[in-house]
């Protein structure tokens, strides 16, 4: 994807994305990531203006952490990055759809998703397995 | 899926479960719904206790409405129902994937899902082509 030279050629062209958001109080907007030939869901997280206009920008998917609260270029730390084919926005524009292609896992528990833990016959079973070990990911930092 | 005889057995029953679950300030949880066999994500919405109770007691996806302030039991309106194959919980447990059997459309505009507007070429492109027309689908109710 091109990158416009100027960040305000960027946000400008972003504007019409930008526009059909709904971003909540705190300026965020939640993100399903999906793999997008399995059609796996492989997390949910947030971004806001910035994070958007960056992932469009680059075709590299980056959130908002909310626990860091600061941008989070998916696998700035772990390697494992999220590449953006394509990014959507539901009806009332309050979520966003990021099909990706997922490089590796997109769980910190070096799961391929966050979803590992299903309710079956009154108890939560964990249904998908450790790929990676999560101190092979991570060196100080969790994300 | 039965259904215990009472209240707080049904409740007690689903404890594991609940005590699994991140609910937020405003006690809800992020809900992704897919179709189960398709791997579709149809739409996102929310549930409090209440509704991941009455949820995973029925086998019916029950939400809560955030702009009526109650319980949405999904095709209450529209007949839209969705059926529930089974409910995951991710990592930090603040978002469940639930996935379902949806009927007709999960969409209030009448398309399968809510991600009908994809981000290409500068634009925002419509993707997915109305199957029911809104006005066949409710009367005074939107949902």
């Amino acid at each position: 994807m091109t990158t416009p030279s100027q960040p305000g050629a960027v946000q400008n062209a972003c504007q019409p994305l930008l526009d059909a958001v709904a971003f909540d109080a705190n300026g965020l907007v939640a993100v399903v990531a999906q793999q997008h030939d399995s059609g796996e869901v492989l997390m949910v997280a947030w971004m806001n203006r910035d994070a958007v206009i960056e992932t469009v920008a680059t075709g590299r998917v980056c959130y908002w952490s909310r626990s860091r609260g600061r941008l989070w270029r998916k696998g700035e730390s772990s390697g494992q990055v999220q590449r953006l084919v394509e990014l959507r926005v539901d009806c009332d524009g309050d979520t966003l759809l990021a099909l990706v292609d997922q490089q590796g896992v997109a769980c910190h528990t070096g799961r391929r998703n966050c979803f590992f833990r299903a309710w079956r016959d009154g108890g939560l079973v964990t249904v998908a397995p450790v790929l990676v070990a999560p101190d092979a990911l991570y060196g100080q930092d969790r994300f």
